[in-house]
């Protein structure tokens, strides 16, 4: 028996969502819509897809570059250098890097209970402390408790900004107010996945490129408003010191050529981030007059998904199955995401949207205590 | 300034070799040829190719399920369970990977120097004591001296059969020795990347899943005879306690989309498979035969490249310089291979090999002192 290190027993397997299919099967209806991973309900941008079909099978036969060229047209599209860029696997990826990089089981990490799974992971397994602090009653990252927790022992704070799975942000301020109070030493992941959406729904919500400090790891991805989930494709950018440290570690040849041909083409493709995240804030706008007209409770999101707060988690689990019979899979917040009072569901096709609400308008009907989780 | 661990500051950055249009431009010459990293010079599997070009927008905007279509084929292919199998972007990831999840710095680690980077870099990330012994004069992992290296503290036995860059292996009976004697509580990782490669050139190669015990994770990629480096896919075979201490730490995504897609589909392309073995069997042959030839020193390789002893490091470096000349890339194994004294060749079309042996018997009149390696 080779001995497991308690930090990865202690790990649960990442499970992936029920599939439609299983879903329709189960449950004996024929038109399932999920949406519970934040994919793209557009698919993939159109310019990215070309790009990938147009690559021969000589290309796929040689080794890729570590994305070199994806990193330059990064580089030039937020008017730094190659050196301050690096691109790995999904944000994800870099987020696991990082800690691999950095952090020694001595150190200790600082984050929020309630934030993205994949920092939970990548720190568990860095064997260091981890430091939670709580969210604000609204769901948000609360700054203060975020400065008071870091000390000159802290490796790295983790600040997701939009967080994943609340929705919430920081707003200039406060994001200033932390980056002002962190020390040098300590490395400040800001993980900006969903970064593009905010566009038209928060205007208070900052732009990390402005604000990036020789301490601040900026990531974002190519998975969300690109539509490339698929192709597992995230960007960093940062202090050169620090890339040039992850990048000794790193696989040498990630992003794969099918992933760095997509995500290079995408970054082109204004059309169909424009197509996105306009529909996103159409569907955002629906979702909230519809949780407000039923007096139901979700802090105010600038993702491309909303979280429901159902009170308890008995209460969750009913309006999870409540949607799920209704042909809507959403994703449940108990276990890693630690939020198992609430649900979070991320915004379709116009289409799906509107059948979405009326799903939800007919739940809150069936389960009157949905209403009055804030009351 | 983030600190960065002693660990990290020794490693060399991964320097992708010089590319083909480089060379072009650098010598003033027009068909340059890249032999240097061991790709398919076939390209990819038609079946693989195939099966990406089908791929919809709508495949690559949702997130990859790890690879289950893959591990369910694999594990049929190999008559054991899925809970047996792991897929990763390459089999470098699995390597990282299982020393993320088993490897804490308390553990030592044994290989022999003179093996694959990948785990070199895997190793010294964990922060573990690394014990390398000496590869035996003809430049083959040395059964006894690992098994002597070997200690109940031994947290990873690394064994790259065929191994890179010597091409050499162990055979049946030597790896049967290492493992009746190394503890139970020592993962072997056994890395046979070239594993499809041996066919027809060595007769007592043995194959890993038939010698496989409960402490054995045998790695094989797509990268190599299925011409799919570029789209980064590996696999592992062990047992399910391993596997699932694995899965619990891996990013749950990998491999993407278009890699999953694409070496599902490249398991049932035989044909390929053949063309790619026969084709570097040849290759083998006729390198085998102007090395004796012309009295050079290159130990018998069971892989698709050879190693050339070149006696000094820099002899290997005019030899090197030589074959640029003449349009052909090869690898210099200095540095983190360590092996400054060779450089590495892979076969190519049987073209190319011509042409490569007349460059080589060229070079090999140039440098007279090369065909005095071991007399």
């Amino acid at each position: 028996m080779i001995s497991i290190p308690s930090n990865i027993t202690a790990l649960t397997p990442y499970k992936p969502g029920q599939t439609p299919e299983e879903t329709a099967r189960l449950y004996g209806i024929s038109d399932v819509v999920k949406l519970a991973s934040n994919e793209n309900p557009l698919g993939a941008s159109p310019l990215a897809l070309q790009a990938v079909n147009s690559l021969s099978g000589s290309a796929y036969s040689l080794y890729p570059d570590g994305g070199l060229a994806l990193r330059e047209s990064l580089a030039e599209q937020f008017g730094t250098n190659v050196e301050n860029v690096i691109c790995h696997s999904g944000s994800d990826a870099l987020i696991h890097l990082a800690h691999r990089t950095f952090v020694t089981p001595s150190d200790t990490l600082v984050s929020a209970r309630g934030t993205f799974i994949g920092f939970q992971v990548a720190a568990s397994l860095s064997g260091a402390e981890i430091i939670y602090t709580s969210l604000t009653g609204d769901y948000r990252f609360d700054a203060e408790a975020l400065v008071n927790a870091v000390t000159p022992k802290t490796k790295v704070l983790y600040i997701a900004n939009i967080n994943n799975p609340t929705g919430t942000y920081l707003t200039a301020d406060e994001l200033t107010y932390i980056l002002d109070r962190t020390p040098e030493t300590t490395l400040v992941i800001l993980d900006e996945a969903y970064f593009e959406y905010s566009l038209y729904i928060a205007d208070d919500y900052p732009d990390g490129m402005a604000l990036r400090r020789p301490n601040t790891l900026i990531l974002r991805t190519f998975s969300k408003c690109y539509g490339l989930a698929g192709l597992r494709v995230g960007y960093g950018i940062g202090d050169s010191g620090v890339i040039a440290a992850m990048l000794k570690a790193k696989l040498p040849f990630e992003p794969n050529t099918a992933g760095q041909a997509a995500a290079k083409a995408a970054l082109r493709d204004k059309e169909f981030l424009q197509k996105t995240v306009e529909l996103n804030a159409r569907g955002l706008k629906l979702f909230r007059r519809t949780i407000e007209e039923a007096n139901l409770y979700a802090p105010v999101s600038a993702g491309n998904f909303v979280m429901l707060d159902c009170g308890n988690s008995e209460t969750a689990e009913r309006v999870f199955h409540s949607l799920l019979r209704k042909g809507f899979i959403t994703r449940p917040l108990a276990g890693g995401f630690a939020l198992p009072n609430c649900i979070r569901v991320n915004t379709g096709t116009d289409e799906q949207n509107e059948r979405f609400c009326s799903a939800l308008r007919e739940t809150a009907a069936e389960i009157p205590e949905l209403a009055r989780v804030r009351q």
